[in-house]
């Protein structure tokens, strides 16, 4: 006998809602248990008895880089091993499933939750939230990719509707879904808030029913965002599984009700009480509360923070610095002493310990003196006698939370205001930034030699910033976001937030440097960039059907990583496809004088489009352009590859147009043939006549029949459609 | 016994579908005639019998000015003498009903059929719409406007769906149709080929019944453009009476069968029938052929292209030409002796005479030597020689035709490569501008201190040339489309001209002047600019409710007219609202040292956007900037008014977020009194906890109630509604 066999609707309906804010419905009688859940992204909040819906007072846990460095850290590897690290402590707290990663794509800088998300771009995402969801499983613990699909803002985000079409979703916002669950297999996966296309995401049976579950194969629970389900049968039905937190009373009772009432069929609850059952099944048993190594994973925190941080800009080699013992090196700005870390919401962790970046530089060996910036003129004059100035900026909390959208891309004017006057003062000027999306370089990045961009890195970012700047660490993150020099450059930006309910994703596939790219706008920094204290040579580009392999060489004098880049290109293409797109990259590490060989492999998902006409993916034969470089707009060696695939050709009916007819070989022979020519051999009617032809070329043929004098009647018609080869 | 009444139904099929490609159908039993409709829409193309489906070879009319070179001239009292003129054409010619005036907004400056639009602005083009539409009128004959709706592109331009949203479509695409139908009250609307949200327009009953009839009250007859038909019942029933060209014997058919089987209710043919009655009606009878005045129409053709022309840059004074008899005046480039003046299409006119600019030039006494310039050299020499060079400029004929999109705006490089050397040459360098829609100034325009923007101005353009480059007529046109720096800036140009059938209106109501105002785009020449002869001083701007007034004086030294123009702006709308949007507009004729004072009024149509969301225009109280200049980049004052209008207040149900409570005084007092202060005057819950409210904010309330701990459960929901004034 099953153990579904054995429920009762009431049963039945009591596992598709939690019984607790964290915890889904135990069932005593039948000895099954509840599965807790916590709050991730990056590092558990787990909430103790108690105190269970506020935001902070969560117990204890590593605070790791935000998704927002961990994304710049274009390695896999990196962020598979905090996965493991947030497994092990979720199982250490008796937490069975992490809610993360979140991989909404960053289609604006202002989305107040772009800190939670890796990149602008699908590939690169869906490549680090598949490593996270790795790392998290291997520990015996599930993983809850979120938000699905389309919450790429705060602004009215449980109500707003994304009308996005297809195409866009398919290349654009999806991809990422898409490769996580079919290759990381989530135990679960998380509605988002908003509508798309005007219905909720949790009771959107496309989302979650035809394109989840039928077309990727996902085995496991959707579960709602906290609080998206407004009707839950109709989520039921829809798709999805498990609502949270409990809507006790209420949505339960609804079920149960629509059961016995016949609207909703008992089938459909059993199928989401199954999925439920086997997250039982999976959730760790007998959960004994224990420790974990904190210390060894707030040294995994350094590492990490170390290598997702961007290195801008470093004029005249000024990092990393090589101050002498008497060189006075002054420290300015509040972060410096109380840093910015993480952001705020429901992804906010309660670290174990922070790093100060001040204690750290002392500790590292720098005479380091320190001024807060409230004082100009003290900061100034530290300035004046100092060796080296290092200026922390970044943005305030309030900027970046859950919930909130940002409005404009600038620094506090307090904080930027200083920027030149310290450079007056002494031009060997580093910035280090602490934010968690991008903010606005201009104008005062001219008078910074150095700049280096630490997103929120996470409670030892202090120490990985010491490392960076003194040279223990290399940096080796790569921008995972465009930094536009005006937030009106941004492709979303007369469409962001929306209005009235709904937001257009005006730009479509458009995102990112694909819109920046796409429309030739100048950037401040290019999605990809980077730079290293060694630097890298691009040799041997060889690409062909499936494949493209090049050599990269350690040219300078460090060990150093360096993140290699394919781009595609289409330029045929009948459709309207991206300038470059990111198909594949690699994080190399290579010793001075090293060289390695770089394997991509493509496949033909990776060179095609989405055709909503034709509902799949079409692969175009035709040139496509491979690139390989450092960056999106630093790309060093193209070679081209000839698709072998059939020529696209519209379908020849008489919906098809004259121009149609003509473009195709054997149409227009066809159609040629039916409408003859005259004594002279001139085409007859409108196939002699070019000025008519350019009039009425996109008419469709049986449009034409009803112009007399052009040559194309009903027996025409019929005559060309015979002459066609079946 | 009423006509309709005494018609089989038949014979009301037969009435739905011309008899001919220009005719109705005549019921010859009754006494009813035919009506003989012709193509406009800047001169008539009467087909004579015999030759009805060819685009040449019609009888000779007037060619005045196309609607690109009319849009620039600001001036509705000219443009309704010119459809004066053609409507009485017309009459000579026997037809009854003129088919233009083109109205769609230029939504792309690639769109092949913009010569025959007006402007990228709805009340430039409405104002000159109404007009033209009053003129043709004026002579008893009918105009029909065009093309009902959304019809911005050549290409796929009888499958496309143009898929844009209610607001735009309101504010952007509908505002002109609307102001002709109300004020001008056409007898015919031509539905436009595409789709609009993938509904034909010919089938699209929110179009042709809801907008049209039952909010605007038209009372014509709408036409098809000539094959927008595709399923003749429901184009019928959704309001389109008329079809164009005949489908003889296949739709006539339809209709009285789907009579015959009920699935079409009589009453709806008896509807379009009555109208097309109407029409008969008012057409004029006992039509004999007649001669028009030729030459006046000529002459008014030169005076009204004089009037269009567009000074876009004028360094040094340079124009106008005051050559003494001994200066030799460079004439260069094909344009001078084949001049280009109008565009390919159905609106092609076998003009009555055409003047060649050189030759105007040279009767106009200038002593003038010509070179066509496809030989370099030659030209460069005589540039050498030449006291003045006049380069003629333009677009290739085969660039701008109906049926096709341009892929560029560039100029052809063979004309471009010429303007640096002659630059080189003799600085003193005019270049005269034929196209039909924008072209790309840049990088030539830097070498030329002097350009002419003509358009397509009709058959007496010559004359018109001769008349501005020697003073005879001071230039008063001003630009009714943004010349852009790149086509990349365009803001509908990531959505142009779409794929797969669909074509997403991305940019929204950023359209033009509001799209590259709102991401504060660079532009070569910015809508509404215009050089004179003379100069225009603003003074005492006063706005008040409904009223602004100001006064502009003549401060140069020549008679000449000034487009005064008025743009609103409402900087804390709630919705995202163009910078600047032209409002109102007057062109006034002062002589040296004249002023006069201009008064404008303003409705609360006029400051008012369209909510989707109310389904009505709505008034929002606060700030409204209204500013007046000489182009929508030249603003000479602003002043604000203030709107009493209540403010828009959010429903204050259980889907009004908290943020919407909380905003709303009275909404926050029932609020915080229902959840309450706990002892020490601190709100309860959320409303005592800041960083909880950032995050949750944006929560419908009944949503807040599923989350314990926040103190908004459902009595206290029940308590903070009541709590609100009924």
């Amino acid at each position: 006998m099953t153990l579904l066999s054995q429920l009762t609707v009431e049963e039945k309906a009591s596992l598709c809602l939690g019984s607790t804010f964290w915890q889904t419905a135990p069932i005593p009688r039948l000895g099954l248990p509840e599965v807790m859940v916590a709050d991730g992204p990056h590092g558990l909040r787990r909430q103790p008895e108690g105190n269970q819906t506020s935001i902070s007072g969560s117990l204890p846990a590593t605070c790791f880089p935000t998704a927002s460095a961990l994304g710049s850290s274009w390695d896999p590897d990196l962020v598979r091993r905090v996965g493991e690290a947030i497994g092990a402590e979720a199982r250490a707290q008796g937490v069975a499933v992490v809610l993360g990663p979140g991989v909404n794509i960053k289609r604006s800088p202002l989305c107040g939750r772009n800190f939670e998300y890796f990149a602008e771009d699908p590939l690169l995402t869906g490549v680090l939230g598949e490593a996270y969801v790795e790392g998290i499983q291997s520990q015996g613990v599930g993983a809850c990719v979120k938000h699905f699909a389309a919450n790429n803002q705060e602004t009215d985000r449980l109500r707003v509707s994304a009308d996005v079409d297809e195409r866009t979703l398919r290349e654009i916002y999806l991809p990422h879904f898409e490769r996580i669950v079919t290759r990381a297999r989530p135990w679960m996966v998380m509605c988002a808030y908003n509508r798309v296309n005007g219905v909720h995401a949790a009771q959107n049976p496309w989302l979650l029913t035809d394109v989840l579950r039928d077309e990727w194969g996902f085995d496991g629970v959707v579960v709602s965002d906290w609080g998206a389900v407004y009707d839950r049968v109709a989520a039921l039905d829809a798709g999805l599984d498990l609502e949270m937190p409990p809507n006790l009373g209420v949505s339960d009772t609804a079920l149960v009700a629509a059961v016995r009432d016949g609207s909703l069929d008992e089938a459909v609850l059993d199928r989401a009480v199954e999925r439920v059952l086997r997250l039982v099944e999976r959730a760790p048993k007998d959960v004994q509360p224990a420790e974990f190594d904190a210390a060894a994973h707030h040294a995994l925190a350094r590492e990490v923070a170390a290598d997702c941080a961007v290195l801008l800009k470093n004029n005249g080699g000024l990092l990393p610095l090589q101050p002498s013992e008497d060189d006075i090196v002054a420290v300015i700005g509040e972060f410096a002493r109380s840093p910015r870390f993480q952001g705020a919401g429901s992804s906010q962790v309660n670290p174990t310990r922070v790093d100060i970046p001040l204690d750290e530089l002392r500790a590292a060996g720098m005479r380091v003196e320190f001024a807060a910036g409230d004082d100009p003129a003290e900061a100034v004059a530290l300035a004046r006698r100092a060796s080296t100035v290092v200026l922390f900026l970044g943005l305030a909390a309030g900027d970046e939370s859950e919930g909130a959208d940002r409005e404009h891309l600038d620094l506090p004017a307090a904080q930027t205001a200083l920027v030149e006057q310290l450079a007056e003062a002494n031009p060997r000027l580093v910035v280090v930034l602490s934010n968690g999306s991008a903010v606005r370089m201009t104008p005062w990045d001219k008078h910074v030699p150095a700049i280096l961009e630490t997103w929120l890195s996470g409670q030892a970012a202090g120490g990985a910033i010491a490392d960076l700047l003194l040279g223990a660490a290399n940096p080796s993150g790569r921008l995972a976001e465009t930094l536009p020099l005006r937030l009106q450059d941004v492709p979303s930006y007369l469409n962001f937030p929306g209005e009235q309910g709904h937001v257009r994703y005006g730009e479509g596939v458009f995102v990112g440097y694909r819109g920046y790219d796409a429309v030739g706008r100048e950037v401040a920094y290019p999605f990809g960039h980077g730079l290293s204290y060694t630097t890298f040579e691009y040799r041997d580009l060889v690409a062909g059907p499936g494949i493209a392999t090049l050599t990269v060489i350690n040219t300078g004098g460090r060990r150093g990583k360096e993140v290699v880049q394919l781009y595609i290109a289409a330029p045929s293409s009948r459709v309207a496809r991206p300038l470059r797109e990111l198909k594949a990259f690699a994080k190399v590490d290579l010793a001075p004088g090293e060289a390695t060989i770089v394997t991509f492999m493509l496949d033909e998902r990776d060179l095609s489009y989405w055709s909503p006409a034709d509902r799949r993916w079409v692969l175009e034969g035709g040139t496509i352009e491979i690139s390989v470089g450092a960056s999106s707009r630093d790309l060093r060696a193209t070679a081209t590859l000839d698709v072998p695939a059939p020529p696209i050709r519209a379908a020849l009916d008489t919906n098809a147009t004259l121009r149609e007819w003509l473009a195709d070989p054997e149409g227009s022979a066809a159609l040629r043939e039916a409408v003859g020519v005259g004594p002279d051999g001139t085409p007859n009617g409108i196939l002699g006549d070019d000025d008519t032809l350019t009039v009425l070329g996109d008419f469709p043929l049986h449009v034409l029949t009803v112009f007399p004098g052009l040559g194309i009647d009903r027996s025409v018609l019929d005559k060309a459609t015979a002459g066609l080869p079946s």
